[in-house]
């Protein structure tokens, strides 16, 4: 972090690579997030959380808002269960100024199956969950409770972001390791570069342990989103 | 535990309801595992967690298996990147004899156009879940890595799940406080009653905290279970 920090605006820490040491790895998640809001950093916690009811309010008790034990500024989720289910989140989300990025167009391909799936001749999966997320944004402005993972790596029609989406926040992971490149991130969002969060993970994290490296990838990652983003 | 186990063989802990209490709570999480397992019971850990690649081998070393931190015997996954995307879980499912059930259908009604969309003219989303399922389960035989959740109030046409589903053991919540009753599991689950694990939880939960009150309510719902599943 403080490697990173001069460069960046924001962290998207892995929930499961945390979870993967048990609660001893929730407690660094915990020191992670308080380490990053002491720095000026947001946090976008990568949890794919997702559940129905009284549930769904738990896990926003727990991880949303800095008043929260986890504290995050954001976090992803998923809509399997309907964005009607995730109303108790919605509206912890409300509260406390943060934002849902509800998973929408995967960076994985085998997934399109499902997500290009028609719910009726109009709506695909996709379209229903965009169009659903843009009716709660605007009934909820001028707060911005729901943004959209976006895969990088997907190709969509560059000129349909904004129709779809409105003016939500969009996560596009994918970016090195899995196959997209920063004028895949231009050419694909060219008429949103002003709501998307490009993120690169593996292949800026598989340049450490060394230092210099390291601070080397981010800064190469940060510049070329900041080039782009600002055109 | 000690009130239930006499009349129980797995219970159900919401990781949201521990998550909510931070690393605290996830430490109080690992503790009721040990705490059921050394009272013989098997726990199923409903936190609906499903990411892609290295992430969910991750989740699988975190959570699945006696020898993880967690060291649940079994995990409700999401699978809106794919069943594909599961695979590094499905992997540790296979290699600690454990089992994800995946969510396919639920029990709230307003996730209903998502889980009937149409990924052909043949399938819907659940039913190519389903299928996706049983192909897995059929290429691990003997070992039974996928189970599924199909929610109790889900009136699908009884003759279907072998068919749809093959050995697969389903996870049926929503008996109780969200409206299916025990009739509607034997009704619902006819062919498939040597397969289905009914789960009722607040309506077992709010006739607590007095002791006999909350031990009548699982001896009741136990026995329901029981007579039900032995028909």
């Amino acid at each position: 972090l403080d490697l990173a920090s001069p460069y960046i605006s924001l962290i998207k820490p892995q929930s499961a690579y945390f979870e993967q040491f048990g609660s001893l790895g929730f407690e660094v998640l915990e020191r992670v997030v308080r380490a990053a809001h002491e720095r000026g950093l947001l946090v976008l916690l990568d949890g794919k959380r997702g559940d129905i009811d009284s549930t769904n309010e738990a896990y926003g008790r727990g991880l949303l808002g800095r008043g929260s034990p986890v504290g995050a500024d954001a976090l992803t989720v998923h809509a399997y269960l309907s964005i009607d289910a995730l109303e108790p989140l919605i509206h912890c989300a409300v509260e406390t100024g943060t934002t849902l990025f509800v998973v929408v167009r995967s960076s994985n391909a085998s997934a399109w199956a499902l997500q290009d799936a028609r719910v009726n001749e109009a709506e695909s999966v996709a379209e229903m969950l965009a169009r659903q997320l843009r009716t709660i944004n605007a009934r909820e402005a001028p707060k911005v409770p729901l943004g959209a993972v976006v895969g990088a790596t997907y190709a969509n029609d560059a000129a349909g972001w904004r129709s779809q989406f409105g003016e939500a926040p969009l996560l596009a992971p994918g970016v090195g390791a899995q196959g997209a490149d920063w004028d895949d991130i231009q050419r694909r969002f060219v008429d949103v570069l002003d709501l998307v969060i490009p993120s690169a993970s593996r292949s800026v994290l598989l340049r450490g342990p060394n230092e210099a490296e390291f601070v080397a990838a981010i800064k190469e990652a940060a510049t070329r989103a900041r080039n782009l983003l600002e055109v």
